[in-house]
Order: C-alpha cells, then sequence, then structure tokens
C-alpha cells in the first residue's frame, strides 16, 4: 500500500468516521450526544502516531464541519482549532498504546448498560457457542468468550489506568479475550485493526449482549 | 451574539422545531398525532416572550406549512392564523415562566408511559449512577436522580398547576433535580437552554426509562 | 368542498393510500407481504361507492403500478384488471356497510398478535386511563375501553358476518367502542372518517398493545 | 417467459440481490458482515446451474461492486475474481440439489438464535394457528408448522450433510414442513421459488420466532 501525504491520511480517517457515525447514528447508538469514536491516521511507520477523533459534546447524530479533531499520542489536539477532543479521549490514548489497533468506538446502548450491571461483580460477561463469535476470528466450536466489565469512575484518567490491564488479562478457564471491553452502566470500548473491523466488533458485541439479556430474561433465577 | 430581527427570530426557531420533529419522528415518539414541541424567540430582553409551538391535531411525522405558530407567553396566538396551539400549550407556558429554558419536547412513549405507571404511587423515579446521567451535567460519581410522575388530569389547566412545584420541588436524600418530569400514562416534558439542551436532556430520559424499564423486568418482585 | 371527478378521487385516494403505505412499511408493519389497506373514494352522495384498496400478494414495502386497484361494496373489481383484490375485502366491505368510515387500515403486528391471544377467551382487550385514548376522541378522564377479539376463521366469510356485531356491540360496563377489532393471532382492523383518522386510530391501538404486552410481563400473574 | 441471455440472467440476480440486500440491512438482519443470500441465474433448462451468491467477509450493510459473484453448484466461482463466496455456500449448493428452490436467504438475528437454543434439544420449532403460516401457502385452519433446529458445527461441510434429512424429515404429528431451518444460535436459512418467495418466508419467520419468544416470556415455566 503506497504512502499517502498527511492530508491524505486526514481526509481517508474523517471519511471513515463520517461513515461510521452515519451508520451508528442510525442504530441509534448516540444516544445524548454520548459516544466517541477515533481512528489512527495512516501515516509512515515513523511518524509521531496521530488519531482522528470526535470533537466533545456535539450530536453523533448530526453532521457538520466540525464533528472531528486530531489529536496526539497524549490526547492533545495537533491542529490548531477551538474544538476540543472528547473527554474520554484518554481512554483511547491507552488503547491505542497497549494494542495495535488502528480504530477504537465507544457507545452507550441500553443493552450494553444492562449486561454491564448484570454482571458487574463477577467482572466479566460470559458468553458461549454462538455463531457471531466467529466475528472476533475466533473459529473453534463452541468458543466461549469473557468481556471484561470495569468500574464506571467519574475520573477518566482512573479508567484509563485500567486499560492497560483489561486488554493484557489472562482470560479464566480457557475463554478468549476479544476486543473490547465493558464500562459498568456506562457503554461499550470496541477496537480492531482498521474501521471495518472495529465496526464488526462492536456490532457483534451488541448482539450478543441482547442475547444475553434477552436469554436471561426467560431465565431470571439461573445466572 | 448579535440581536436578531423578529422575522429571523421566528425563522430560526422554525428551523429548530422543523429539526427536532424529524428526528423524534424517526425515532416513533409521535405516535397518533402526539406530542408537541416549542421554542423561545431569541428576542431582545426587553421585548415579550413569543414561543413557536407546534399546532393542534397535526400529524407530527409530516412537514407541511401548518405545523407550527407563535404564541405569546399566556398561550395565545401572536399572528393571525386559523392554527390552533397544542391544547397543553399552558404547561408548556408555566415552564418558561418557572425556569429560564429556551424549548420544551413533550413525547408519549410505551417506555416513558410504562415507567410513570411502576413509579406513580411513589411520586418519582429514582435512577442511580448511570453514565448517561452526565446529559444533564450531573457530573457526580454514583449520581442519583428523581423524575417526578405527575397525576395526569384530563383538565390540562390543573396539570399545569403542578408545574412551579415540580419544578421547585426539593429533592428528598440529596437526589438531585433533572430538566423533565413525567405525566402519569401519559407522557415526558422535557427542557434546556435552547433546543439543543432540551433534546439531548429528553434522549437521555428516555434512554433511562428504558433500562429502568429492562432491569425491573429482570427483578419483577424487588422495587 | 367542491366535487371531484371520478379519476380525481381516485387520484387523491391513491395517493392517501401510497402515503399510508409507505409509512407502515418503515413502521415494519407489513411482514411477509402481509396487510391490507382500503380508502373510500370521494364521489357525489348518490353514486356507488367506490374503494381504493391493496391488491393482493403484493410485498407493501415496495411501490409499483400495480399496487391498488377499485372495488365497488360487495368486494368487485369496478375497472378491468388483472389484479386481484386482497382475499379480505370482504371485511372492508361490511365495515364500509356498517359504520361511516372513510379508510380502514389492516396490518399484522408481533404485539397485536400477543395481545389478541393473551385476551381472546375473554373476548376483548380491556385499556384505562393511558392518555392515548383520546386518540379515539374519547376525552373523559380515566377513561376505559375495549378492544374486541374475533376468532380468526381460515374462511373470511366467516370473519365478515362477525363484523355488523363487533362494531354494534355494546360495551360492558361502561367502557366505550372503539374503531377498531382484533382478530385471534393474526392483526388488527382499524377504521376512520379518512385516512388520517384511520391512521391515527392504527398508531394509537399499536401503542396501546404493546403497553398492555410490556405491563403484563411485569406481572405475569395477575391480570 | 422468453428466454434470458446469460449476461441478462446475471444482472437479472444481481438486482433482486440488490434489492434484497438492501431492505435487510434496513432491519438490521446483517450484524458483524454476517448473512449470506443467494438467487438463481434464470438460464435455459439444459444449462448447468450458476447460482450469484454473496462475497464472504463483506459488510452487507453496504453497496459497492464487489458484494456478489457467480458460483456453480459445487460453490466454485464461474468467472474470473478474487471474491471468496461465502463460506456457507456449500449449505446453499445442498439446498438448490435438494430442493427445487430459486433464492436461499441465510441472516442473524436476536430472535432466531434465541428460539434456536429454546427448541434446540427438542430439534424443532412448533409454531401453531398463527395467521401468518400463510406465507407458507399453508392455509389450513389451525395449521401447525414445525421449523428444524440443526446443530451449528464449526465444519461447514459436517452442516451441508444435514441439509438434505432437514429438508425431507416426515413431519411429525401431522405438522407441516416449511421453507427454512434454523441452525442453532446461528441463523436462519430460508428459501423458495424465487427472490419474492424466500423474502415472503424469511419475513414470515423472523415475524413468528419474534412472536414465539416473546410469548414464551408470559410463561417461562410452560413450554
Amino acid at each position: 500500500m503506497s504512502e499517502l501525504t498527511f492530508a491524505q491520511a486526514k481526509e481517508k480517517a474523517y471519511t471513515e468516521l463520517r461513515e461510521v457515525k452515519r451508520w451508528f447514528s442510525s442504530k441509534g447508538w448516540f444516544p445524548a450526544t454520548s459516544g466517541n469514536l477515533s481512528v489512527k491516521l495512516q501515516l509512515p511507520e515513523d511518524a509521531e502516531p496521530v488519531f482522528a477523533i470526535t470533537a466533545s459534546g456535539k450530536d453523533k447524530n448530526i453532521e457538520t464541519d466540525e464533528d472531528f479533531l486530531l489529536v496526539d499520542e497524549h490526547g492533545h489536539a495537533v491542529e490548531q482549532t477551538h474544538l476540543k477532543p472528547s473527554a474520554e479521549t484518554l481512554i483511547h490514548c491507552e488503547l491505542y498504546r497497549h494494542t495495535d489497533c488502528g480504530a477504537i468506538f465507544h457507545v452507550h446502548t441500553v443493552f450494553n448498560n444492562l449486561v454491564s450491571e448484570l454482571y458487574a461483580e463477577q467482572g466479566f460477561v460470559p458468553i458461549e457457542d454462538i455463531e457471531l463469535i466467529k466475528a472476533f476470528n475466533i473459529w473453534d466450536e463452541g468458543a466461549r468468550i469473557e468481556v471484561a466489565v470495569l468500574p464506571n469512575y467519574a475520573d477518566i484518567p482512573k479508567i484509563a489506568e485500567l486499560v492497560e490491564d483489561a486488554v493484557k488479562r489472562t482470560a479464566a478457564d480457557g475463554a478468549l479475550n476479544v476486543p473490547g471491553f465493558l464500562l459498568r452502566k456506562h457503554g461499550i470500548c470496541a477496537w480492531g485493526k482498521d474501521a471495518f473491523a472495529a465496526r464488526r466488533h462492536l456490532e457483534a458485541f451488541e448482539f450478543l449482549f441482547e442475547y444475553v439479556y434477552r436469554w436471561r430474561l426467560l431465565n431470571p433465577e439461573r445466572k
């Protein structure tokens, strides 16, 4: 793949964010201006990493000229702008640091909030033997995954400190880790090597969470 | 912000109403011609307040040239028109009188009806420690809010009389008040300093009500 | 209102059907080519009644030049066409005969199927004191309505025979009748003086049925 | 019907796939790049069968020039292409071999996953006396159908081996077979004589599965 100029890499990242934003909006995944999205710019390997991220406080269901800005690996704006990066940019920075992902999407949905609360004390949501687990490139028959549930501190840096462990934790009982974690009664962060993969992962998580919740409704006593 | 002419202020309010109407329609929030929306015109400070409001009996899922009209602080039309303001205009008037809000949105949804009935006797819906509470600019960790549930009198002036108390009530147990209240088995009224904020508040309420209902389904006995 | 030519009346009815069809399609109310819609042509009072109705077997989610045809009060085509009127046209004919309605809409939804089965033995769905009942022009505080549930015979003429009684039945206990009835595990027929009113009624029914079902989920034992 | 050239038959099949894909996408039936669709080309009777099928790994919610390719009855590409047929093409091939269908649609939904798990041990989902069963051209009053639930092997050829039996199985107790089966915690395969019929069947299945799940919620103990 030939190298892009900075301007081209920026345009590519903004286009990807715009398309993902539109699609998630159509799903109702940005209630009350919540949610944030980022994509890593495809720059030469020796360049400092730069991320395109949604601006803070905007309604992600609307398209404007001020939806996105560029930040460096510390979450600081790299171009002059009056826009502020999302308050949760620090979580994105930690994820880019501790994974090799190229895109991170964070949304609030009723189902991911419900499931995060259902499994908060256990610390992870166990999901087993559902075909859509293959969306994470896990192909074993009957595969079991665990999605970590992190506490939802009001202080974002305190959450950011938990990211490295969440990414690296050894799954118990042979369960397989997956490219995402839940924040309790808050939402999901999902990532992938590029925007396409991160979108596929997020859609799989939301499907699985809705399944987990609806299945539990049939069996309220049993876990 | 430079002053607008009356015509400009009217056009701005109508445009905002049109956009909010379209968005809420896409959510299915105007069943059976229900719901009403208003925005305060941005006039010079010494001018009498004027509000743009949806006309009565129209299907808010359709766009026509007769969707809105202007009313004064008593709910009377301020321009000659055959349109009638929504029957619930009096509630809007009371809210503009007792808050400093710039927009008020009222919709009927199945989830807000269900939650209003679940908590009708208690008089308020308690909601605690969900991230989306931040949409109300409440940033405390573990914050708890209470959404008042008012009785749904057929006589609108009787409801209007309750508005002042609902807005001013001191929250019990340190719970924080929020820019909205429920009418029992009827719907939500949410407000904000402008259309953008009121929309964010309404979306947050609807998210929270769906969460409250779905969580209760898992625990039908416990409140 | 000045008189329309036959061609104008036909065009008006087709336009109304097209708009209602598009809207209900966006709601997912035409699963598996089900559902049918009719509107009475606005002809001179001494003219034989003519109805525009959806053609049988078409997917109502798609727009074609062959979506509708005209039938007389016996359900026979009044213009030469290879289209067949919906198999349930007889039910429409009976409703036009025994009410003064101008439009009839019939759709299958999961919620109307569920509620029809929940209350099949009782013979009607009781609904009380929900604001949206006002969509039927019933304004009493705490109003209670009953929606009849008819058996779903495979033989349409047998259903048609039940229509007159369903329309005229005296509501027990002061409950108010409403412009619609359910067919058990089949769907709703709703009507109104024109397409606008029939649409409002249908939307109100669907809202109320979803409420009834979701409320019952919280109280599975109690009726 | 006059014969089509190969190019015309291909274009017709691609157009049908494009429309079905767009419609199912609007329903949310392609989560996480899942799902696949195929249509048989309408070729002269003595020609080898050729099927248009969705390419593997694509997001079916997006339209590109590389959404479909042509395969023969063994699932091999019949035109030079870098596209790969869906991994589940073998299941389509078996269905075309053992039925006279002209289109096959496979989607993952939360409701079809839930119902497949609910009835996995029994081996089939019993559904009785719902009007929408008529979408399968079954017109008996009170008709009862059974939808087979097959195990979801990771090894697709092992699933393909089960297809013939699933298609031919004699329904127990007079239940009627239907043009579709479930894969456990995976999804539905539905077919029909053409794209129109297969779409109608799939929509009916999804309606019925949602009904079955929601009805069971009211009666968690009883099966």
